[in-house]
């Protein structure tokens, strides 16, 4: 009777557009910036994480301070530079 | 006939439920934590990739060991810290 | 009438399936690598971003060159590495 064909109907188109979204999912990918200051600390826009950091003088000790700042750490520094990352849609 | 009003009908909802979810895909972000330890090596929590490091004694010169941990390679090192980040849901 | 019940069993089908992709999205992960050289620069393989970088003699002092390059400023430095990430399916 119509009412099981329609199920099936329905079904199978709605499995053909899902398995098209599905293998085609929004393509996500990471980007990224960098924000240099002088100073010790660098920040990263709003929606952006630190990744890691780069200070002057040749220093590599680091941390972050509140999600998004880098704060370089050696006595006598003059820059810091945040590397900042977030998740946008390809193309 | 009934059957192609059906086709048209099911196409059509389909693809308006579709538009709905194509454009408000899951919202994904990246979450990073700090992962400070003492000594020359510092390790991600499972799940989590590394994607920077800091050392020590101003020490810039790291590698990554099995993916997921620092090492800090200066011969004088007191501590190292692993930058680890995850895709998580927004919200 | 045959008509709306179609509607509402096209309507039912059609959240059925989507709820079971909105609460199982393509699960997505961040894939990293190391990218090691010689000298003072240091690039990723197409489709990565650079989310922090190591340079040798102790250096902690880097810049990112067009997106995928991680150049190392201290006057004396060996090899430049940088730490490279992007999207990818889980599992």
């Amino acid at each position: 009777n119509t009412d099981c064909s329609l199920d099936s109907i329905v079904d199978e188109r709605i499995n053909e557009a899902l398995q098209d979204l599905e293998f085609n999912p929004p393509r996500l990918k990471i980007s990224c910036t960098s924000v240099t200051s002088s100073g010790r600390l660098a920040s990263c826009p709003v929606g952006n994480v630190v990744t890691g950091c780069a200070c002057g003088y040749a220093c590599g000790s680091w941390d972050i301070r509140g999600e998004t700042t880098c704060h370089c750490q050696c006595s006598v520094v003059d820059w810091a530079a945040a590397r900042c990352c977030r998740v946008t849609q390809q193309g």
